[in-house]
C-alpha cells in the first residue's frame, strides 16, 4: 500500500526541507475552495470523459488494442489527455472514495489502456500498426515521452488514491522499456515538450525503482549538450525547446512556457532527491528570469502567441498575453516543488497568487468552459470554450483542482506549515487543526489545533508578504515569513488577522506596456474592469487617480460571491478619433464615473464585454 | 512605344483625378534621396542580383528551362523575388539608361524568364516536371497568381522602362493562360496572396487589352463568395485572407497585412478605372480602419508576429511589432493610388510619411542589410540581415526607391501637384520645376517655375497636415491640404516655409500601450533614442518632461546627415528590480541626464542597443 495520498511524495526525499500532507488529510468547508472543488468532480470530470469519449479520445486505446476498426482521431498527443483526466479523477476519488460513478469510469479506462498496451511495454495509440516503425523516431515533436509523463502521474495518483497497481504495473512496464531504450545502456535523447523528468521521479518515488530516477536525471543532462543537441535544429529551434544550452547553464526562462516550467519543474524534483548544486542554481537563476522579468502580474506565464513561449525580459503585452493555463498550473507545481525543497514562504505566495489568479480564469464559474490564454485585457472577444482539439489545459485544471488540499499543509522537523487559509478541518499526525475563516475575502482567520503530538512542537503560519500589519493573536508578525506558533500540549488557539486593504500596483517601468497603468489587489486576488459592471461609460474611458479611495464589499450573489471594489474614477470622453495627436488632444472634457473591479478569475462569465486589469491612472 | 516611366498609369484612366508623372522626369540633387536612389541603383541591385543567383533562385529557371539537372531550390514563390528585382532594375534602368552593367543583368534574367515559359504560356519554376500537375491545384497557398503579378509588375516597369516588348510578350502570354483559367469561361478564384489584382490592372493599362482588368475585377469580386468561399478554410483562416465576407462588405483591415494592402491597393486600381461606388465605399472603410486604429505612428502596419497579421483596434505592442517592411511599402502604393484617385493631401501625407519612417528602417544606411520586421523598441537584438529565405522585403525596397522620383508630383486638369519636397530639377509637360531646399531637415523650399503651358495654370504645394504655421510667400497657407499657386506667364517663384518644430504624440488612449508615453517627430519624421547616444545612463530609465525645450541640429558626419533632437531628460533609478510594486517605488532619486533623439529610420546602424519610440513622460 502506498504511504498516502500526496502529491510530490518527499518523505523520503533526502534534499526536502519539508514533505507533503495528504490530499484527503484536509477536508474543507469554504465557500471559495469547496465548492470548486466539488463542482470539478461532480461537473467538470464527468463532462470531461464524456468529451474523450465524443472526441475518439478513449476509441484511440480501443483501436490500439485491436477492438475496433478505426482510424487514429485528433492529434497525435491526445492520449496524455486521458491521462490528466485520470489522474483528476484519481485524486478526486482518493479524497471521495463513495463516488462509485468515478470509481467505473477510472476503472474503465484503467482497462482500455492496459489492453491498449504492447508486449514490450510501450504505450501510444498513436505510434501503432502503420506508424509502429515510426517509434522514437522522433522524440522531438512527437510528444511520445511527454504522454508517457502524464501516464506516470496519472499511475502515481492512481495508487497513491486506491491502493490498486494496476495503472501503476502499466506505467512501470512502459517506464522500464523506456529505460531500455532511453537508459544508460541505450539512447541519450530527451523529449521536446519536458513533462517525463518529473513524472519519473514521483514514480520513482512511488515505486522505489531507481532507475526512473536515474532516466529523469539523464533527460535533464542531455539537453543543450555540445556539439550534438538532443533536438536538432536551429539555435533559435533549440532555444524553444530549452536545448540551446545545457540545463545547468540555463539563467532565464525561455521558449515554450509550459516546457519550461514543466522542465524546470522536474529539475527541482531531481534537486530534491540529489542535491545537485548547479543544478538548484540554475534553478534559482531561472526563478529570477521569470519572476522579476518575464511574468504578468496574474503569476501568468508566456507573453507571445508565436510558439505559446516566453518573451523577452518586461516583453508583457496585456492584449495579446499567451498567459496559457497549463503554464500557470506549471508555475504552481515547480513552486509547491521549491517550497518543499527550502521551505521559503515566497513559493507558497506565488503558489496561491497563480492558483487564483493564473489558473482560476482558465475555467468557467460552472467549470465546464475553459480558457487555453488568459489575456489581461480584452476587447470582449475572448470567451471560454468546452473543449479544444488540443485540450491539455482542460484536465489540468481538473488535476489541479482535485488535488488543491493537498497544497493547503506541509510537514517539517519544524512542525506543520500552513500555506493557504479556508475554512475547514485538517488532520496532520494526530493533530486536528481547524481553520474558521471567509478569507480570501475577509482578513480573519481563526484556528485551533488540538491533539498535536509531543513532536509536532510547532505551527507555522504563512503570513504572506502582502500582508502589511499582520498580527497574530494580536502580536505584529513579519509578511512574506513564516510565523512559529508553539503548540503548547498539542494545542493552540490563534487569532491571526492579514489586513486586506486594496492595493495599487505599477509595473517595473522597463515594462512600458504597463507605463502609467495601475492594476488593483486585494489580499490575494487580482481584480480587473468589466464592460458589464459600467453601464454608464466605456471602461475604455475611465483613469484611476491614485487617491480614490476604493471601498471592498462581499456580494454573495455575484459570480458565485465576490468581493468587489468600487469607487468614483475619471471618465474622459475623446475629442478626437485620430490614433496619434499632441498632448492633451485627449484629455477632455472629464466626469466623475463609478468604478468596479471585479476579481480577474470571474472574469468573462456575463455578457461579453471589454475587460482590463491595468487602468490607465490619472 | 509606352507612353512613358510612370506609376500606375491613370492617364486613361476615367476616373482618376491626377494622372502620375514620369519617375524620370525628376532629377534630385538633394542629400536625403538621391545618394539613396543612386546606392539603391549601384549597390543594392547588384548586390541583391547575386543573392539571386548565389540561392539558385535564377538557377531554378534554368531548370524549368531544362538547362540544368538540379532540384528545385527555395521557397515555392521565390519567382516573385527575380520579378521585384527585375522590376526594381527597370525602373533603375529607365532613370538610367546608359547603365549598360545593369541593362545586361536586365537581359540576362529576361532571357532565362522566356526561356522558362511554357508552351501555354504558364510560368512558374515550382510547378514543374513532377508538380507539374499541381498547378492551380491550390490557389490559396501556393501563390502562383501572386508569382504572376509580379512578372506583370515587372514587365510593366520594364517596358515603360525600355520600350522592348520582350518581358511585356512573356507577361502578356501568361496573362492570357490566366484569363483562361480564371476569366469567365473559367473558374471563379483568387489567391490566397493577392498582388495579381493591382498588376493586371497596369497590364491592362500598359496593354490596352481589357481581358486583364476584368480578371482583376473578377479576383476581387471572387472573395467573400457565399456560401462557397474561394480559399476554403475555417473563418479565421478566411478572414486572414481577407475572405470571410465579400469586398464591399469588408470594413476593417484584417488578416495578413500584406496581402490586405496589397488588395485594397488593387481594388483602388479598379474604381480608379471602373468607378464603383460600392468598392470605394469599403476602401474608405478600410482606410480608416487602418489609419484610425490599426496603423503604428510609424506609418508601420501589422503588429502580430503570428501571421504577419493586423490585430484588433488599437493592438500596436511596440516590442513585438511586425510592421512588415513589405507592408509599409503596400501602404505607400495604396497611399498613392488613393492620391491619384481623390487628389486628397492626407494621402500624400501618409504617403511621405510612411516612405521615411516605415520603408527606410527596412534597409540599413549602406543599403545591403533589411529588416523583415520594424519593432518601434528593442532591446538590440534585432539586426538586419543580409537576405532571408523569404526575402520578400529586399527587392520590395530596392524596387520602391527605384521609383521614388515617380511619386514626387502629379498632374490634372487643375495644374501640376507637388507632393514631395527635394533639391532637384523635373520637367513636366514643358515646365521646368526647381526646388532648392534641405528638407526634410530645414522648413525653407523655394521653388522656381519657368515654361509652363498656356494650359498649366496652376501649381499645387503640399501643405503637410503637420506643418502649422506654414507660410508660401510669406501669407500663411492652410496645412492638409494643396495651396494652389497661379503660374503667371508659365512662371513662379515660390518661397515656402513648413514650419518644423519638435513635435510630442501621445497615443490614443485605447492603445493602453502607448499611454503615459511621449513620441517625438520634426518634420515628416519620426525620432527614437538608441542606447549608443547615451553613455550616461540607460535609455530604459528616461524620462522626458513635458515642458522639456528640444533642440533640432544638424549633423552632416552622422548616420549619413541627420538632426537631431536633444534636450534634458530625467534619469530614474529604480529602488527595486521587483517587477510589480506599489506606486512609487520606482520613481526615486532622480537625476537630469542628457538626451539624444534620432530619426527612426536610421537605428541600428552602429553598435546595438536599447531602441524606443515610445518616452515614458515624466
Amino acid at each position: 500500500m502506498p504511504n498516502s495520498l500526496v502529491i510530490a511524495d518527499t518523505t523520503n526525499s533526502p534534499h526536502a526541507r519539508q514533505r507533503p500532507v495528504p490530499v484527503d488529510a484536509v477536508r474543507l468547508s469554504d465557500s471559495f475552495w469547496r465548492p470548486r472543488i466539488e463542482r470539478n468532480r461532480t461537473d467538470t470530470i464527468p463532462s470531461q470523459y464524456q468529451h474523450c469519449i465524443t472526441t475518439n479520445r478513449i476509441r484511440n486505446f480501443q483501436r490500439a488494442a485491436g477492438k475496433v476498426d478505426a482510424p487514429f482521431e485528433g492529434i497525435f498527443f491526445n492520449d496524455s489527455d486521458i491521462y490528466k483526466w485520470l489522474e483528476a479523477a484519481s485524486w478526486a476519488l482518493g479524497t471521495n472514495p463513495d463516488d462509485e460513478e468515478l470509481r467505473t469510469m477510472v476503472n474503465d479506462i484503467i482497462k482500455e489502456i492496459g489492453d491498449a498496451q504492447q508486449p514490450d511495454g510501450y504505450l501510444n495509440t498513436y505510434f501503432m500498426f502503420e506508424k509502429a516503425a515510426e517509434r522514437w523516431t522522433n522524440v522531438r515533436d512527437m510528444h511520445e515521452l511527454y504522454c508517457a509523463g502524464h501516464l506516470f502521474q496519472a499511475a502515481v495518483a492512481h495508487y497513491r488514491a486506491t491502493g490498486e497497481e494496476s495503472l501503476l504495473n502499466i506505467a512501470r512496464r512502459f517506464a522500464d522499456e523506456i529505460y531500455r531504450v532511453f537508459g544508460p545502456e541505450g539512447r541519450l535523447s530527451a523529449c521536446g515538450h519536458p513533462e517525463a523528468e518529473m513524472a519519473l521521479v514521483e514514480l520513482y518515488r512511488a515505486t522505489g525503482e531507481t532507475n526512473y530516477l536515474t532516466l529523469a536525471q539523464r533527460m535533464i543532462d542531455a539537453r543543450g549538450g555540445n556539439p550534438k543537441n538532443i533536438t536538432g535544429g536551429t539555435w533559435d529551434d533549440r532555444r524553444y525547446l530549452q536545448d540551446h544550452v545545457p540545463f545547468r547553464e540555463l539563467d532565464e526562462v525561455t521558449g515554450h512556457a509550459v516546457r519550461m516550467l514543466y522542465l524546470s519543474t522536474g529539475a527541482t524534483d531531481a534537486v530534491l532527491e540529489r542535491g545537485e548544486p548547479a543544478l538548484r542554481e540554475a534553478l534559482d537563476k531561472q526563478y529570477a528570469s521569470f519572476t522579476k522579468r518575464r511574468m504578468y502580474i496574474t503569476g501568468g506565464a508566456g507573453s507571445r502567441y508565436e510558439g505559446e513561449a516566453f518573451g523577452r525580459d518586461y516583453e508583457l503585452t496585456n492584449d495579446r498575453a499567451y498567459t496559457e493555463t497549463c503554464a500557470a498550473i506549471a508555475s504552481v507545481m515547480w513552486n509547491y516543488r521549491l517550497l518543499l525543497l527550502t521551505g521559503e514562504a515566497k513559493y507558497a505566495d506565488l503558489m496561491e497568487w497563480t492558483l487564483i489568479n493564473a489558473v482560476l480564469p482558465g475555467i468557467s464559474l460552472d467549470q465546464k468552459e475553459y480558457f487555453y490564454q488568459n489575456p489581461l485585457e480584452n476587447d470582449g472577444s475572448h470567451r471560454r470554450k468546452e473543449w479544444f482539439g488540443c485540450a491539455c489545459c482542460p484536465p489540468n485544471v481538473a488535476r489541479t483542482l482535485a488535488q488543491l488540499t493537498g497544497y493547503f499543509y506541509t510537514l517539517s522537523e519544524e512542525g506543520i506549515f500552513v500555506h493557504l487559509y479556508a475554512n475547514g478541518e485538517a488532520h496532520i499526525d494526530g493533530a486536528i487543526i481547524t481553520q474558521q475563516t471567509e478569507y480570501p475575502w475577509q482578513d480573519t482567520i481563526r484556528i485551533t489545533v488540538s491533539g498535536a503530538s509531543a513532536e509536532t512542537k510547532t505551527l507555522h503560519l504563512r503570513i504572506p508578504a502582502w500582508a502589511e500589519g499582520a498580527t497574530l493573536n494580536g502580536s505584529p508578525v513579519t509578511p512574506g515569513s513564516y510565523t512559529p506558533v508553539p503548540l503548547t500540549g498539542g494545542a493552540a488557539e490563534i487569532h491571526l488577522v492579514l489586513p486586506m486593504p486594496v492595493r495599487r500596483f505599477v509595473s517595473h517601468p522597463y515594462a512600458t506596456v504597463d507605463y502609467g497603468l495601475t492594476a488593483l489587489a486585494r489580499g490575494p486576488i487580482v481584480y480587473c474592469l468589466e464592460q458589464v459592471d459600467h453601464s454608464d461609460s466605456d471602461i475604455r474611458n475611465l483613469r484611476l487617480a491614485t487617491d480614490t479611495p476604493l471601498t471592498a464589499e462581499y456580494h454573495a450573489d455575484l459570480l458565485g460571491g465576490v468581493t468587489i471594489l468600487t469607487g468614483q474614477a475619471i471618465s474622459v470622453a475623446q475629442l478626437t478619433d485620430d490614433l496619434y495627436a499632441a498632448p492633451g488632444s485627449y484629455d477632455a472634457p472629464a466626469t466623475s464615473a463609478a468604478l468596479t473591479a471585479i476579481p480577474y478569475y470571474a472574469w468573462a462569465n456575463r455578457e461579453a464585454g471589454s475587460m482590463r486589469i491595468w487602468i490607465p491612472t490619472s
